[in-house]
This record gives C-alpha cells, sequence and structure tokens, in this order.
C-alpha cells in the first residue's frame, strides 16, 4: 500500500507543475499538444510532415521526450523549427517538470503551437498531465484494430485520434473502421483524423485542425 | 529519493517471486519464453502461428498480459492450449507474483513450454523477471529501424529478437537490416528470426528454436 501512496504523491506533485505549466503556456496564448503513442506509430513523421505544412504560417517549437538518443529532436530541427530533447534513461514516460525544464530554454512568446512529443508507449504516459492543451494519440493501422479495447485509459484521456499509416491498409488484416468505432466505443466524443505520411493524405486536414486550434485559443 | 528507495524494494520482492517461479519451472523441465513488444507487434499473431506448427509435438500453454480484456486468451484458447488471462488493470507490465498466481491454475508437470506474452510495451517490462528463461522482444517492421537505439534496456536483456511482419518491406521506408545492425549495437550476442504472420516466412525456424530449447532443457 506504500507504494500507491508515493505514486499519488507523485501524480499530485506532477499536476501542480503541469498547472503551472498550463499557466505559462496561457500567459503566452499557445496550443500544447501532447502527441502520444505505441513506439514505431509514426509520430514524429506526422510532425515532420505537419511542420512542412505549417511553415510561415505557425510559428512551432518541438519538445521530444525519449528514453533514450537525440535522434527525433535532429529530424525535426532540420525543418527549423526550435526543438528540445529530453532522454528519460529508462523512464517511460514524460513528467510536468521535465517538460518545465524543456521550455526555459525556449522564447514561448515567439510561439503559436508547441507540440510535445512523448515516450512512444501506450500505457504510462496517459496518467501524466504534462499542462498541454489535450492529448493526440496516434495509432499505425499495422498495430491491429483492438488497440483501443486493450489499452483504454490512453484512448479515454485523449480527445483527438490519428490514425495513421492509412497507405498500408492494402496489405492489412486490420480495419480502420474497426479500429474507429472501437476507439468510439471507449471515447465517443474522439475527432479523428486518418493520415499517411507516405502518401500525405489527411495530412492538410490535420494541419488545418491544428491552426484551427491555434486561432481559437484564448 | 524515496520513490527509488521504494522502486528497488518493488523489484528485489519481484526478483524473489521470480526465483520461485523459476525454481517451480525447473521442477517440471519447463522451457519459459517471455514475450515482450509494443503494443500490436504482432506477438499474438506469431503465438498463434507457432501454435498451429507446433501443434502434436510440443505441449504448450499460454500466459496472456493484457491492460485490459481477455481477447488474446480467447484468441490463443481457440488453438487447443490451456491459457490464462492476466488483466492489470492499467498496470504497464507484468509482475512475477501475477505469473506465479496464473501458474498455479496450470499443471506444469504436463506441459514442454510455456510462452508468457507481456503487456504491450517497450519499456516498463524490461526490468521485471518472470522467471522466465528467457525474455523474446518481437519488432515488427512498421516501427521503424531505430528502436533499439531508443529502447535500448529490452533489446540488452532479450537474447532473442523477431523481426516481425516480413511481408510489409517492400511497402515501408523502414529496413530490417538497419534494424537488425541497430540491435546488434545494443546486444552484439542476439539471436535474430525474421517472420512473417501473413505469408509464413520464418515461422519454421523459429518454432524449430523454440522446440530445440526444449529438448536441451535440463
Amino acid at each position: 500500500m506504500n507504494v500507491i501512496t508515493i505514486e499519488r504523491k507523485v501524480l499530485a506533485k506532477n499536476d501542480q507543475v503541469a498547472a503551472e505549466n498550463r499557466a505559462a503556456f496561457a500567459a503566452h496564448h499557445l496550443f500544447v499538444v501532447n502527441m502520444v503513442s505505441s513506439p514505431g506509430a509514426g509520430k514524429t513523421s506526422l510532425l515532420e510532415r505537419s511542420l512542412e505544412t505549417l511553415k510561415g504560417s505557425l510559428r512551432v517549437a518541438v519538445v521530444e521526450g525519449d528514453v533514450q538518443t537525440d535522434l527525433d529532436a535532429r529530424r525535426v530541427a532540420r525543418y527549423g523549427v526550435p526543438a528540445v530533447q529530453i532522454v528519460t534513461h529508462g523512464g517511460c514516460h514524460l513528467e510536468a517538470k521535465l517538460v518545465q525544464d524543456a521550455i526555459a530554454t525556449l522564447d514561448l512568446a515567439g510561439l503559436d503551437l508547441l507540440v510535445i512529443e512523448n515516450v512512444g508507449n501506450l500505457v504510462c504516459p496517459a496518467n501524466y498531465d504534462l499542462g498541454e492543451a489535450m492529448k493526440v494519440v496516434v495509432v499505425s493501422t499495422t498495430e491491429g484494430d483492438d488497440k483501443p479495447l486493450k489499452y483504454p485509459p490512453m484512448f479515454r484521456n485523449a480527445p483527438v485520434l490519428v490514425i495513421n499509416k492509412m497507405d498500408l491498409v492494402p496489405y492489412l488484416d486490420a480495419d480502420p473502421d474497426v479500429l474507429e468505432r472501437h476507439a468510439r466505443q471507449i471515447n465517443p466524443a474522439l475527432t479523428v483524423f486518418r493520415t499517411s505520411c507516405r502518401s500525405g493524405e489527411g495530412i492538410d486536414a490535420w494541419c488545418a485542425w491544428l491552426a484551427a486550434q491555434v486561432t481559437r485559443r484564448p
């Protein structure tokens, strides 16, 4: 029972720092998304496509979270945006304090959109608020259509679902319609996008939605 | 620092129960693998294909670990093998005690091979010994070729790598040779199989290896 108590304390402390992050983002009218997924669902590729599309219209920065390496921050930095890499050294999710330290190195006043790419993990990041406006869960069509049922907390806590790698559907047994139906069983209010970073399918709609969130910010 | 201390205590307690599991497996000359991967890498499909192939030659049972649902145990039970489902209710990995409770429902003396399918998570299960002979890490070709570098503990702790969904390689930018090279950078002693549950590629070699481990058991 000790462990549960301490886990609660960890979450309470995290929520407090997340509230500080949220206040800092609000002070700069900054829209912040926390992208979560399994490893290899294509978060970084989706981000690269989005940076390409949004170039010139939105001022974007990226915080990358990984267990090891700064590969993703390097990929993203090629698009000319500020990119900060957090290495968790074995940690299975980002925490608000890590994000607080990362954004201290960014000029928030000069930004419209901050994308936080979490560690690839469909379980642990579900419970950690980073101060974001919302979580966006990315699922690859190749992961099968049963993931929302098997990992419900993530789909309950993310108001937006991106079904990625749509170009591979012809070669799979999994069905994105079934995946979407399972996700809506867990979270009926989901906003759903279907994308392919290879073919470009759905990237414009996803980026238009992102841009609209920025416009609507208080 | 409290949290770290308690985490150490949790791991020490887990290791103690894992040792009890390992002794029980040894007493029955049972070969036990702990299959780990990202969500949707194809562990259950690989297991289904293996059960089909090994039918009549090995007596197999399966312990399934999932955050939610008993979908996987139902899939596996169709192959006429004993299958126990552990639902972690949000927990991000299996622990030795959960496996101990699960195997109490099995007749270990009547088995040659026990497959434990862990929760889909490339981070947390790396640190939890369940009493298995070895971890087998399954990676789908669709996850990209950089996963060993980004999630090194799992590849360090698993002596066997299965690169699955080989049938999709023609439609991907990721290269299984690069994936394998990255994995060997982390763990040079890796045994590597390349499989496709759709085409059947590599299933025989993987199953022959499993059968050989059973024969070699003390």
